[in-house]
């Protein structure tokens, strides 16, 4: 017998308590109260309750039935992650969970929900579909999963360090002053904090409660004065750091959150409403004060890089290329033989990282996929169903390293031996794509969805695409992904501004066979001005500096233009990574940056 | 002493008939009920009041002072329509008249507002705007400007005719069938119709209530079961249309639209916030209806043009085109003699056009601008500003026509004997655009936001760029300008879907210079499907047929593929419009789009 007919089901544990607390149904989101990409484990409840490892997801549980959504992106993994006959499985996008509650909520019934884990606007959609159903949509009064989790683990405790002057570039006061005086031209009177990085920011400080990401967990208001009320769990803090907060700063336990909103009675508060929970939205409510919808006021001024915060991520840059060309110089020798791990692919790779100077760690997971693997876009190798790597593959190589400095991400795939025509046919149109908005000027104003199409335009000349954004925000020593820039699809009015960094990643993919993407980092910078106006002209300064592989690369489809930017690409990879590495890695870099 | 100082002045005249209401300012937009583009000439009221007769604009009159606001394509025309002493002119989008509102509204002031001439969404901006000031909005009854507005035009009563099938390519009957399946999917019980261009394709008539566009300016309401309460003047209603009407559709007069709405009290009714009267809001809110806030439901299914409209388009196209032709073959004579006017030249070119079947006039005021009157994006000559066409100028014709079986727009920029090198660069890089959007080919669900940098990028890349969009929907014997599709930068949700057609239409302007626009009008048509899927993969069938002067195209910036572009288009140019000109444009024609 298996496991799962002996022992009660996390399912039927949480139905139980649903029943006990006159509830008729239950939404699980992934997130936490932060909303945030990572969450610690005391918050995977929804990997708690339906054994889902991945990153976006949502769960329905009803007494009668139950229901799990994921993206394209997980579809496959929660086909073998999740029960398909506790859970019906469906598409987040194509039949969102509000269409399922609509048409499976019976009539009458009351669906509970936790505030502290939904944005007021989801909770909305979540509300409006339970009363299309005919039923009501409840909040909580503490997670029912919280009361039937044996072993739930502790919420984490790490130690915050203060993020020093030298790689943040500005002095949190100042950070401070100009974040109030943004409030108070918008005739703000404070405005509410709940995401982990903009605190992080505004604070100067790091921590260390997620993977992957230098993070404390906490909440804090600012007000129009500057001053910060920082809601965060004292054992975190250490001796030194209250002199680095300074005066205007206090310390209050997280208790101290709900009683620090209701004193902004009266005051017009601005509160994020993608990523605030109801929770804070009810409790402002309730306690009178005038809610304001608009951005978190440290996203934008955090995603703009200041001059020591570029610096730190040229310096980052330069350490993990030379980490990465070790690794593929190390490759190149060892991948033909045939027979290494995906696992220990990464681990090798990771061992070159660890070396670097300010190293604190990966900034994500490393993504190693051998041959068809290379098309599970967010595939993780596991001992179970890890492959190896043999020749006339293609290897897929998506990782990234956090540095005092900065953070990296790159994605490189790499021709084991010999492959096929068709691979570096479609390897090629991704370079054209990448290319194309490497090289892109454009004028301030532009968004990245604006841009996104140049990276695509290749691929879809031949009817192909690939189902991702081509790039996302990073952080500076902070999250690999972070708003409000991107290059996607998505409709957006956020301007690329100068300082802001994104990821260039084109990919292609085909099921069961192989997967191509080319990722470097992007920083925008000015680069001239307008004809007859003093508005400045934008470009992008490329900070990765790792060789693309050229045995991939069918030059006769590269125009003059293409094959110019690749060398010079290559020539200033030789020239920033040579003087770092060992001379037998120098001689494979200076094989794998020729002039074609 | 000139006249303005003589008579009492329009503003002198609306500020008494303020006080005389107990008002201390109101809001004059350009706008009629409709929210079109053209308005008759009864609801000018701005440009009664100002003096203006540009397409966008507003006026604010207050007691002691008034402010005038449009955008950068009016600046110069209002510096010379708009009395500068009597009003404050400023720019619509970069000090907009909400802020000007919350700067030099007294407090304790009375804003009046006429509640038909703004959308909701509108409204809200203003109160807030008055609010911030310290005063209030007031909505008035009877606008006040009809009041003083001595021999003020009757609304216009052209008669309305049906629209035949031949050209529609779809029964009225069959469209209000889909068009109610829509509202009962959506849980609606009606939608409340306020477009002009949307009741005409609903009901599959034409009128002559406004300039250059084939419209009866009416209301109406479609319930979920189909039917349509059809608020029109009776007067305009010929004998045989009741009929063609048929039973479904009832006529009454527009007096009847307030108790209609009255009468959808407790009914869920969808209202598009972006076109509909505040005044069609407030009713409903009082008649206790369930406002539900959408698109105009005929809006995306007249975008999308059926096999008979997109071939209706066709042959307007070729008339059109061998009218274009015609004209050009012409001045490719008459021009380098120097000493046309622009006047002259665009009646010449209407000529032309007369002659050709199922012309029914000008789709729009003819934009023929010599010289540096190109580079004025909206320029229109009168006798006053006319200039002469010379050699060595480039010359700017933007010109359409209405056709009973479709609409069309066309830019060509020529060359009037030998011009400049910068000019002929600057022409190809505009030409680079026009080719990469014609060109591109693209996945279902792409919106024209992510097209529209395609056309702009070779001219970014030198540091230019144009002030417009670079595409506009256009209408089947409709407006030449409709929504929702578009290619702009403006972020948009719209995907692009078959049928729809846009223009193409990038351009570079050097103020005091020249101008340049290359535009042809194209329709979205699928183009085989994408990789193992049966997603259809779109691409634009260019309609327009008129040679691009060859004498401004520096081959050398080309690539190949667009060398391909352009010769295969003049190609098909020559062998569609050859057989419908005389022997000597047959002639020119043959030279006008010989291979490159």
């Amino acid at each position: 017998m298996t496991k799962s007919e002996t022992s009660v089901s996390p399912l039927t544990l949480l139905r139980a308590e649903l029943t006990r607390r006159g509830l008729d149904g239950f939404v699980v989101p992934r997130s936490d109260e932060h909303q945030g990409e990572y969450v610690p484990p005391s918050a995977q409840r929804l990997a708690w309750l339906t054994g889902f490892t991945g990153s976006a997801g949502m769960a329905v549980a009803l007494i009668e039935r139950a229901a799990f959504f994921t993206d394209g992106r997980y579809t496959l993994q929660a086909k073998t992650e999740v029960d398909a006959r506790a859970f019906e499985l469906l598409h987040l996008v194509d039949a969102p969970p509000a269409g399922w509650i609509e048409a499976n909520l019976p009539s009458g019934a009351r669906l509970g929900y936790d505030p502290w884990l939904h944005t007021p606007d989801g909770v909305t959609a979540l509300k409006e579909a339970a009363e299309r159903a005919g039923g009501t949509l409840v909040p909580v009064d503490g997670n029912p999963i919280d009361a039937v989790w044996r072993d739930r683990p502790e919420p984490p405790t790490e130690p915050i360090v203060a993020h020093p002057l030298e790689f943040a570039g500005q002095d949190a006061r100042d950070k401070r002053r100009a974040i109030a005086e943004t409030l108070a031209k918008n005739h703000l009177d404070a405005a509410v904090l709940t995401a982990p990085d903009s605190i992080a920011w505004l604070l100067n400080v790091r921590g260390g409660d997620l993977p992957y990401t230098p993070l404390p967990l906490s909440f804090a208001v600012i007000g129009a004065d500057g001053h910060v009320a920082w809601f965060v769990d004292r054992r975190k803090i250490g001796p030194g750091l209250g002199e680095h907060l300074g005066n205007d700063v206090t310390v209050e336990p997280p208790s101290g959150f709900g009683p620090g909103l209701d004193a902004l009675g009266e005051k017009r508060v601005r509160v994020d409403f993608g990523t605030a929970p109801a929770w804070v939205y009810d409790r402002l409510t309730a306690s009178g004060a005038k809610i304001v919808r608009g951005s978190d006021p440290c996203q934008l001024p955090k995603a703009c890089k200041n001059e020591a915060e570029l610096d730190g991520m040229r310096g980052a840059h330069r350490r993990d290329g030379a980490a990465v060309v070790g690794f593929l110089s190390w490759l190149a020798e060892r991948g033909p033989k045939g027979g290494l791990g995906e696992i220990a692919a990464a681990d090798k790779l990771e061992s070159f990282r660890a070396k670097g100077e300010h190293f604190r760690g990966l900034s994500f997971p490393t993504i190693a996929g051998a041959g068809p693997h290379g098309a599970i876009v967010h595939y993780r190798a596991s001992r179970q169903s890890e492959r190896t790597i043999e020749p006339g593959q293609l290897f897929l190589l998506d990782s990234g390293a956090q540095y005092a400095d900065g953070t990296t991400d790159i994605t490189r795939t790499i021709a084991i031996g010999a492959v096929g025509a068709e691979e570096r046919h479609r390897f090629t149109l991704v370079l054209k794509g990448h290319i194309a908005l490497a090289r892109a000027r454009f004028p301030t104003g532009t968004t990245g969805s604006q841009l996104d199409a140049l990276a695509r335009q290749p691929l879809w000349a031949e009817g192909l695409d690939y189902d991702h954004g081509t790039g996302h925000g990073v952080g500076s020593f902070l999250g690999v992904h972070e708003g409000p820039q991107r290059i996607s699809k998505v409709a957006s009015a956020q301007a690329l501004l100068p300082g802001m960094i994104v990821s260039d990643e084109p990919g292609y993919y085909k099921t069961g066979a192989y997967g191509i993407r080319i990722e470097n980092l992007i920083a925008v910078r000015t680069d001239g001005a307008a004809e007859n106006s003093d508005k400045p002209w934008l470009a992008f300064e490329t900070l990765t500096l790792v060789p693309i592989d050229l045995a991939l690369v069918e030059s006769a489809s590269l125009s003059a233009a293409e094959i110019d930017w690749l060398n010079a690409y290559h020539a200033r990879v030789r020239s920033e990574i040579t003087p770092l590495v060992d001379a037998a890695t120098a001689q494979w870099l200076e094989d794998a940056t020729r002039p074609i």
